[in-house]
């Protein structure tokens, strides 16, 4: 089946958001949780958080056009700090939830029944029922012309893993972190290991490191 | 466990890059299908294709900073065309082999044992083998200047893909199609459906839609 600029141009609007949504393939599961200037936990799911070095370790995602109040971003602008929480299997009905348009008064932890945990010096809040975490800070911010979306650079500051998810190497192994995957706007899939290859190098098969 | 600032600048810079290219969670796997100006078809894995908007449809990838010779980053950025292939579970040990440094003379198409497949008006080759393919042309581009970085935007002119993969509001069953997704820098992930839930209202609990 073949969707041309015309087609896709014609499609009714939701049916092009599902479609586009998923045809870039899986996508990261995280809760990224901000505090207000006033206090208030706030907690958001997103599926744009994406790998974007690890010397100095950095990410970024992405915010859709800020015509409307985006509490996370205002947070995160306001205090420099956030916390980025991989979404686990038992967690996807609720992460799903934070995504609803509660009012600036209310906070998705209690809403949505997650906990705040307040650990170290971050002053932004985790997600204690979440397995691997991270304390990030605002570095800067790119606005795509194109159609008025916000991608967000920040460094990572700190890494909260169970031990017992750490392989030799440094790598994390997310099937026995149960960390899920997105597909598309409302998908959530649970990925099981293929396989790790080794470094590629031409004229080499890459070797399975598992 | 906690890695701090402290200690994630001074743990080996492989167990680093293994770790931080793991911690925020499974990753795209795509191969980007570009031609030179010679008509030399190049294939490359990314993990970082993200979703941007549907309505234009765009994307966006990330390329390591351009201090070696990035050949799709000089054909995309010469032609202004290329190819996005999902990845599926048959391919992977061919695609993670894509990562191997060819010189400029060889096509890994050849070298990795793909196909190149050209498809109505799009100048840059497809992957045969692939279920789920997008034509798209470059749009701009922001430096990272954090790392040097360069995050490429794109928009999605058209997609391929079989009817049977499609859901009847547009969604794409990732799982029938086989795709994979990425862990870290090698590890390589079969994802299965867990659910999909309806739009979030505040007050209500979503409702699972398969």
């Amino acid at each position: 089946m073949h969707f041309d600029q015309q087609s896709l141009s014609n499609i009714a609007p939701r049916y092009r958001a599902h479609l586009i949504n998923s045809v870039t393939g899986y996508k990261s599961a995280n809760l990224i949780g901000t505090r207000s200037a006033a206090g208030l936990p706030n907690v958001a799911i997103f599926s744009s958080v994406t790998h974007l070095g690890s010397n100095p370790p950095m990410l970024g995602f992405v915010f859709r056009p800020l015509t409307v109040e985006r509490h996370t971003y205002n947070n995160l602008k306001t205090s420099g700090e956030f916390t980025v929480n991989h979404i686990h299997t038992g967690m996807i009905r609720q992460a799903h939830q934070t995504s609803a348009k509660y009012d600036a008064e209310t906070s998705e932890f209690k809403a949505c029944d997650f906990t705040t945990e307040y650990v170290d010096e971050c002053k932004a809040p985790f997600v204690k029922e979440s397995r691997v975490k991270m304390a990030c800070s605002y570095l800067s911010e790119h606005r795509i012309e194109e159609n008025g979306c916000v991608f967000v650079i920040a460094a990572i500051d700190s890494v909260y893993v169970d031990k017992e998810f750490i392989a030799e190497d440094g790598w994390l192994d997310l099937e026995k972190a149960e960390t899920v995957a997105i597909t598309g706007q409302d998908g959530y899939a649970k990925p099981t290991m293929l396989d790790r290859f080794s470094y590629a190098q031409p004229g080499k098969e890459p070797e399975s490191l598992l």
